[in-house]
């Protein structure tokens, strides 16, 4: 009998819970595993042993059902770059100990490409000081840009709200008698994804989005104000869907970086609504998504909450197949009827890389995205969620915030 | 036989269209109404003589029910303030001309405050030229600012969209480590009901928000900060609601004025979110909900949306009676069970005046809302509507958008 431990890290998404429900669920079918430990926000509580019982948090299947709902990260999270095991290996001790002490096994990480790395790391030096403990990671991020795997747990909702939210914006948009800019900033460092999606709008018939920028292309002012001009001769109102990770002039971005180094991004909607406004002059607004597009789950694609629950289910039984360096990814197999099955590759493989916007997704303005890109996306937002409500809003499962301190 | 016409003004919600559809179901069954016309953009419309047969736009019972559950306002809006027609008639000699020419017997103005103003005056230069059209306005606004009526359509599902996304938020910000403070700003200019409606989610158990100010208290930079310590003192990431208009220090609001002289606010939550972070230097984050406070439909409460209709209903009986210059409004009967009913009001008891949150439902610091006020929030937010979807994402009703040109 061993025991494994599972751990959440990174930003927020509708799945993330989902993926943990799957590894306590498959976990309990196993008579080879006795306790279920949740390390406390990321690999910081595998550092400092602060894990809880998870057997005593989830006590039944409404629990499950519950947590499957509930949008964020019911462990906590983190964003704890661990370092070169070779140069310090301070953290990686306590991480080990921990795992002796805890007679643990089997180590499940869900998170986007940092942590991944944190999987690449920790089975590398667990193979080097000969401790049996598999490693594995559990892909997510709305950013949808982790490599080998078609898509990510996480994005699908993100999707799902972009689209609906997009769609009722462009309701808001359209109603006054004079012309006007709606500028719309969606969450993307560096990939595009989540605003490219925002594209599913022209499968219900709508002209909206009409402007679509993502970072994969340069961004030009210029083209800016030719593009949205031009639009303004042909509609009213007029709706685009911009990356915060576009690149506008120096100076914009705020140029603070988190502990990986990314840079935290925002303003650039309102910066482009202030060019509009003092170029064209027309009346223009801008809305940022914010962060309800990682954790609006009263929005949760069914499809994608399920695949999360079956991806975390399927990195249990990679484990303890004898696993260990390894995330469990999704390849497509059709678009229609909507296929996917569940592998696995190589953490080295994935860590520290981004996956892009195909450049033909992209129409030739670099302004759009191209019809035939919708069979991506599609399938990914389809189904909705059978949400338990208390007091008319969904209700969520939560662990009292003192056990999170 | 005579025709009649309707009209959607101002700030869109996700309830006027149902109340459109009340409007148009009630006079359906009248065999004294022949044509039921649209007036786009608001009394602009009626201005211009610019109408829809609203017959030949809504086919079937299934575009009522798509209609009812699409946000915004389908006939367009407008921003239209009418002189005073002793100093100018102008405009109310064109709107009199389309009453004559299209036979319109009675007029009804789905709208805010400034909307019950237009019903007030044009109900008085109709009586003064003797012309036999009914003027009957039908409240709405997000806002719940409107006197006499006990809440306004519209409301209900933007506090319920207000409820479950700081639920979300609350969810998404908890999630660290690390002290944080996450500041939501919430539309009201004047009035405080939105923000005050986010403490629904004490109900839920939760105790963020933490701290909610609204415009009805005079706001204090100093005390802010007091209070957002000594929470921080208390929870690992403190929630804050702030109504978009509350008073800071001038230059904050942005100054640019609308036709009816109100201030456009922006900016209240990015401005705290610099003093928080400048004056006690933790994370801190501030979320803006937009315009999708107004139009999010996808969260619709089914108590809003039906009493909606039923108010737009009520305003057809209310004109074929032989009532002019009337609101109707909802009058409580009691909290639990909730039951209202519809009653008559005079436009000039109404217009141009404003309801705010009610001195004890604030508690004696300013900086948050009483258990007990919450009896009259609750029964507002309550069901959910059975929305019809397409390609995995909520189905609009849409005229074309050349028809709003």
């Amino acid at each position: 009998m061993m025991n494994i431990a599972v751990a959440q890290s990174g930003g927020p998404t509708c799945a993330i819970n989902a993926s943990l429900v799957g590894v306590f669920k498959e976990a309990l079918k196993e008579s080879t595993v006795d306790a279920i430990f949740g390390s406390i926000n990321g690999i910081e509580g595998m550092i400092d042993n602060h894990l809880v019982d998870m057997k005593s948090m989830i006590l039944t299947n409404a629990d499950m059902e519950l947590l499957r709902q509930t949008p964020s990260t019911v462990l906590g999270s983190c964003r704890y770059k661990l370092p070169d095991w070779h140069e310090d290996e301070d953290v990686y001790i306590k991480i080990a100990n921990t795992m002796k002490q805890r007679n643990i096994g089997a180590f499940f990480y869900i998170g986007g490409n940092d942590s991944m790395d944190t999987v690449n790391k920790l089975s590398e030096y667990f193979a080097n000081i000969e401790l049996d403990v598999k490693v594995i990671g559990i892909p997510k991020t709305i950013d949808n840009d982790l490599c080998i795997t078609d898509h990510t747990p996480g994005f699908g909702s993100a999707a799902k709200y972009v689209a609906t939210t997009m769609h009722e914006i462009t309701r808001d948009s359209i109603v006054y008698s004079i012309p006007s800019v709606t500028i719309v900033e969606i969450m993307g460092r560096h990939a595009g994804w989540l605003t490219a999606s925002s594209a599913v709008l022209h499968a219900m018939g709508e002209t909206a989005p009409h402007l679509i920028y993502v970072p994969e292309r340069a961004f030009s002012l210029d083209s800016f104000l030719s593009d949205v001009r031009q639009e303004l001769s042909k509609h009213k109102a007029v709706i685009v869907a911009v990356s915060e990770g576009i690149e506008v002039p120096e100076g914009v971005q705020s140029g603070l970086v988190d502990n990986f180094g990314h840079k935290y991004l925002s303003g650039i909607g309102k910066y482009l609504e202030d060019i509009v406004r003092s170029e064209i002059g027309c009346k223009v607004r801008s809305i940022e998504l914010n962060v309800m597009q990682r954790c609006s789950s009263h929005l949760g694609s069914k499809t994608d909450i399920d695949e999360a629950e079956e991806i975390g289910a399927a990195g249990v039984r990679c484990a303890l197949k004898g696993n260990t360096g390894k995330i469990v990814v999704f390849k497509r197999i059709s678009d229609a009827p909507y296929t996917v099955k569940i592998e696995t590759a190589n953490a080295s493989d994935i860590a520290n890389k981004e996956k892009f916007l195909p450049d033909e997704y992209i129409n030739s303005a670099g302004n759009n995205i191209r019809d035939f890109a919708l069979d991506y996306f599609m399938p990914l937002i389809q189904g909705d969620l059978n949400l338990v409500t208390e007091h008319g809003i969904p209700k969520h499962f939560a662990i009292h915030e003192s056990v999170l301190k």
